[in-house]
């Protein structure tokens, strides 16, 4: 299939960017899954077949876990500011969207994605968008499964994700008990930091803020994470961080009606994310803490078994971070020495 | 739950959005399914764990099919009009997008609805939004299981739609066989021709539409007949009407690489169709095979098995209208009497 009329100035009509585009770039390989329990799940029909819907063989004992996640076009200021591409945002509407299967502990199998554009995007901006969402899919295995595109007066972008996982494997956010270690699977801060710098007027494209903006232009589900959690019953609880490390914890503690206490010095701080600090004169708190899409998983794991969850992660290459204790009660805090505090930052306001 | 603030002249934030209108409109019941084949799928997570996903347990051999379909906001003519409420096109966002799992043969199971909305609009109009959603839903008992709201310049409104069916039930767009013959689930061109009188400045409102207006105002995908469809090996292909019968036709020839003739004196027309034909001054045929979003299902079958399907759908109560026969070649035809012409009317253009 030839993209000969990618980046002509006349864009494509619908039905030839399907053919030309949308089909090419979603990824048409084969997949294929197994679980530890022996369950498959096969791709039978993938954006290629074009059909009604996209269709997967599951043989054995499975949950699906499916969720869904819309990203905010122009009101995407880092995209509209120039520091993230369309292929960026493709890459982070797939990201985004697995990392909540991620955060079940489970494969991810597939991506259905919205896109609508204006109708005098160029072929070369929405080929590059198709792109991104299929590499970012890719990167974790999973495909771009179709969808529905069309046109609109600005981008629009949604999707939803899906994936399987054993029964037992499940992980929700209502596992947390007394006594359990919290876990984090890396430092946090980093997209929001980008995202306040940008605000206040600097250039994150620099150098120096790579690491930052690194989490926006390729956003990377912890999926491996997720399935060493789920092979684990020390691990019982589990939630992605998308809403900033302070939802996520206030989110546990609150479904799992727990108290959980979060330890100052224990908390992994990324240089970067001290210089922000610095840069925007600001505690380093309310950054690690804050409204930061940073797309780690956080889970509550029996001490027992913490042992041999951080061996797999670390033999994996995966970091894993204890950084707190869940305790009798409700609500958060953190210990800073002998004083228990509310929880800095700002979590994300869904408006 | 309480519900107090909805009317409010001050709309809800969205923390509070979600737990007094999203969780009770979602349909929090149970849900379990069990397949031809013993294969059974049951709710784990709904809309009110309000976890990173959704989760269904799925025990046995089953496949999944998923779609999504984006429902244009304010371009949607006839919500702008006021002949279709906020509940209306929350039922036509459940009902389109679990129209596309009832053409692959599948029990619908959910739904992830992505609803977004003007921080102005008020919170009655919000719940109607999603009380359609939900009832949409229900009419075929599937539950809307969560997605994603938040605000956005203007209403938009997606959705991903998942379902399970038998591996030997699973229908395609590429089974159709030459010698089968072609069956519709029932008349088409009604919503066509509400669009058009609308468009032409008519009151759709009125009673004597209301049979045209109604295929907007409660979509009823044919899950009745794709179940039946699915149990009958003599079906092998299937499609959906959503982009009009000739789209459908169409896109049956393409994709079987087959050619379809579809005899007119065979064609249910509906009268309300006839009558439109009158008044917007057109051929009645152009209604029939345009663009119109009935959401009849489309299917080819064998000669020997089409009295046992007939005699299913009409123990069911279901219409069920042989309308043409699969030949060798490619392409599309309209019979009449002698003479085998184009089929008329429009495709819906993807625009």
């Amino acid at each position: 299939m030839t993209m000969h009329a990618v980046g002509s100035s006349t864009p494509l009509d619908e039905p030839s960017k399907i053919a030309e585009i949308i089909v090419p770039t979603m990824g048409a390989e084969a997949l294929s899954t197994v679980l530890t329990n022996g369950a498959t799940a096969e791709l039978l029909l993938g954006a290629g077949a074009q059909d009604d819907c996209a269709a997967f063989r599951l043989e054995g004992s499975h949950v699906l876990v499916t969720g869904s996640d819309y990203v905010r076009g122009p009101k995407f200021s880092l995209y509209e500011k120039g520091f993230l591409t369309n292929y960026d945002i493709g890459w982070y509407l797939a990201g985004a969207n697995i990392s909540d299967v991620a955060a079940m502990g489970a494969i991810p199998l597939g991506l259905l994605s919205v896109v609508r554009y204006p109708k005098d995007l160029p072929d070369s901006d929405f080929t590059e968008l198709m792109e991104g969402i299929r590499d970012g899919a890719r990167a974790v295995g999973a495909l771009n499964v179709g969808g529905d595109i069309g046109s609109a007066e600005r981008i629009i972008l949604s999707a939803s994700a899906f994936g399987v996982v054993e029964p037992a494997g499940l992980l929700t956010r209502t596992g947390a008990r007394e006594g359990q270690l919290l876990c984090v699977t890396g430092p946090t801060g980093l997209a929001g930091s980008a995202m306040k710098l940008a605000n206040n007027g600097e250039d994150v494209a620099r150098d120096e803020y790579s690491a930052l903006l690194g989490k926006w232009r390729r956003v990377s589900p912890r999926v491996a994470h997720g399935r060493i959690f789920a092979g684990n019953p020390g691990v019982t609880s589990c939630i992605d961080t998308s809403d900033g490390l302070k939802g996520a914890v206030e989110a546990l503690a609150h479904a799992s009606e727990v108290s959980i206490v979060v330890e100052e010095g224990r908390l992994p701080i990324a240089d970067s994310v001290r210089r922000a600090a610095d840069r925007l004169s600001c505690d380093v708190l309310d950054l690690v803490f804050g409204d930061s899409v940073d797309f780690e998983l956080v889970a509550t794991v029996d001490p027992a078994a913490v042992d041999a969850v951080s061996e797999q992660c670390g033999a994996a290459g995966l970091d894993l971070d204890v950084i707190g204790r869940v305790e009798a009660g409700q609500g958060v805090g953190l210990r800073r020495g002998a004083v228990t505090t509310d929880v800095p930052g700002a979590s994300w306001r869904h408006t």
